[in-house]
């Protein structure tokens, strides 16, 4: 099918936001098979919004809108399409309802001159998308054609266009059914161009397969959908461009679709029954807080030390003074000591340490910015890794992060072996 | 000036890549009091650009297209607006050999599909934006009206748009100047529709002045743009509304334009001699973190103590096993003792803590998802407060990471005085 992706808001016209929602909607859309023919970005006026609609409507078999169905003034999608198509407004009291418990739920109480009411009054024929939920977002058949109208922020968006606006859409994709796999393969340490070469002799392979290659700092998300007329023709490809995928990429796949770094040496340590405690300098907490993102750590996340300053990790952590001076703080032996620091004052199995340079100052020629030493201590064996990784300050950072969960990964991995 | 702006390539609008160009396009130009009426995004179809370009004629005192203006097969964006404008394609042995000796240069050799020659033919009157460069970039005036055609590749649409276009098209708004005068004000602990509220009467009060919200979670950015042909007055409108903002939102705005809630913190930190060490459970370091991202923080941040569970609290910060077992982890007291605890541990001015329930489990009726006790140890003053923050995981652990560091933010600033 063929769509239009309209998004909805003065602060993307003005170039204060970047527009990210209609990139997730196109990624996904196309996908699934499906052509969009143009993505538009208009400000909030009803005039503009009005004719973006009525022009995607004589020329897109589906429409998806993004933004203005807020509470305040500057919100006018429902108002727009309402006069557009010439369907009235209609009040919801249910939606009201909802509305209005969940401000008392949390507490809350809307500003004097927002009136929640204004949330009710929809398009005539406008369905919920997610009546359970909490979210605007309307579906609207007009001329046979589904017009979605989803809200501009984006995990809203995002939930509704996967949750609702995909199924509805293969669910109305009549004639020739096509059966669509896919899956987002994760991978770290590898560049774009990198995985582009490797995959170079797949790519134009089979007709029925698509590759992507979506950089999300500091990783690259590759996806494989298969699409065919058949099921099972459609899955045995999928399959086999799987497992080429795997074979290319190797252990550069730390996991699947939603699966996180983190996520993933939780579930490596959970298996091995080990936990960690990380004890990090330049990177200032984030890979204790990356750990902590994953619902549930606890189980394997005792704690952390940020030890920033010099002092703070002779008295915490216990390194050396004398280490300290002779080979400063960014060097193979300190992360040593933080590593196996943090592991004894917390009773892990793993300590993880980091130590460097983020910048944009205190670099020097022999130890420039982005230089990294990464210490492990696993049930009291000891290592360290080299790294110079490039960037400014906070990408540098976020490189330091991934990079040593990334080798604690590789590690519980050995220690795992093939068989397991 | 009203423009419009049109993105070409299938990469696009298969999702593959994301739009920078257009956003940073409409940002340069909305800066400059230009008004962008549409931003469009379409495939590499010479009918689709044609229908495009036409269209913006017909509405945009100027158009900027952005990408196909490369070497390969799927590069239409010239051939199309010939076709479409009528200006049959003329070639310019200037730029082939320019492009020629640029090969040779770099000891380069296209690839055995391209055909250097079709960069040099341009659609008639198209005139080379950069002739001393080596990108691709033409101007076209067409109706009295400027089309700008730049390139795709992110990095060299951003240097022809800052050193070509944005001087052009100064030079051709005749007539009244204007003038602009732009600031964003940085607010944290209002919503965009309390914001809303407050500064509603601004809003409309003089046709010189633009507000603008932009949610950046957990923040609200207010911009505040003076338009004017006048410079002293314009100057002047801008200072009064400036002065009306910070009046309406009073301490809410935590700085301007770039400034982090942070930085801001690093400065008064600086300002008062003051360092500070944080011990967080909930947010498993992110407020450690925040507080690094800033370069130079290691003049008043020693380090911090991620204690997750409550044997780290009790070993590394000293809480008392009886408060734990009587009162929990989450409550005033262990936030107390954990503030306490990090600054006897570092030596520093201040100690910061948080303790709560990040979710998504781990709630109860008392205490739900969301309830988080902040401790401040102020040289030796405790005090606590309790919030109960609403969302999910991710977005709890940052509302409580902002709000801690704003209470540290108020407590500065109270500490200060007016007079500071």
């Amino acid at each position: 099918m063929i769509g239009e992706i309209i998004a909805i808001g003065d602060e993307l016209t003005s170039g204060k936001i970047l527009n990210l929602t209609s990139n997730f909607a196109a990624h996904h859309l196309f996908a699934m098979g499906h052509e969009i023919v143009e993505m538009s970005t208009i400000g909030d006026s009803p005039e503009l919004i009005g004719a973006a609609v009525k022009k995607a409507l004589g020329r897109a078999d589906f429409i998806i809108t993004t933004g203005g169905l807020g509470p305040t003034s500057d919100d006018l999608t429902n108002e727009a399409v309402s006069n557009a198509l010439n369907r009235p407004a209609t009040f919801h009291p249910e939606i009201l309802e909802k509305i209005t418990q969940f401000f008392v739920k949390n507490n809350n109480t809307p500003g004097p001159n927002i009136t929640l009411e204004k949330l009710a009054w929809l398009p005539a024929g406008a369905e919920l998308l997610k009546p359970e939920g909490s979210m605007a977002g309307y579906l609207l058949i007009h001329d046979k054609k589904p017009i979605f109208l989803l809200p501009g922020v984006p995990h809203e968006m995002r939930e509704l266009l996967v949750d609702c606006v995909l199924p509805k859409l293969r669910q109305l994709q009549v004639g020739e059914e096509r059966h669509v796999r896919q899956r987002m393969y994760r991978v770290f340490g590898l560049s774009e161009a990198e995985i582009n070469q490797k995959l170079k002799d797949l790519e134009n392979d089979n007709s029925l397969i698509r590759l992507g290659y979506y950089p999300v700092f500091p990783e690259v998300h590759v996806s494989l959908t298969a699409l065919g007329t058949d099921p099972a023709e459609t899955q045995v490809l999928f399959d086999i461009f799987g497992r080429k995928i795997e074979h290319c990429l190797g252990d550069a796949i730390y996991g699947h679709d939603e699966e996180t770094l983190a996520q993933k040496v939780g579930t490596l340590l959970l298996e091995q029954s080990c936990s960690i405690a990380v004890a990090e300098s330049c990177t200032g907490g984030l890979i204790s807080h990356l750990i902590t993102t994953v619902p549930g750590s606890s189980a394997y996340f005792p704690g952390g030390v940020t030890a920033y300053s010099n002092q703070f990790k002779i008295d915490v952590l216990g390194v050396a003074p004398e280490t300290l001076d002779t080979s400063g703080a960014v060097c193979a032996e300190t992360a040593i000591q933080m590593a196996r620091g943090v592991r004894k004052l917390s009773g892990a199995e793993v300590g993880l340490s980091v130590t460097g340079i983020a910048g944009p100052s205190g670099g020097t020629k022999e130890k420039p910015v982005g230089t990294v030493y990464i210490g492990l201590d696993f049930k009291g064996f000891c290592t360290n890794r080299l790294f110079t990784l490039p960037g400014e300050r906070h990408n540098v950072q976020t490189r330091i992060a991934f990079t040593a969960l990334d080798l604690l990964r590789r590690k519980l991995l050995e220690e795992k072996g093939p068989l397991g």
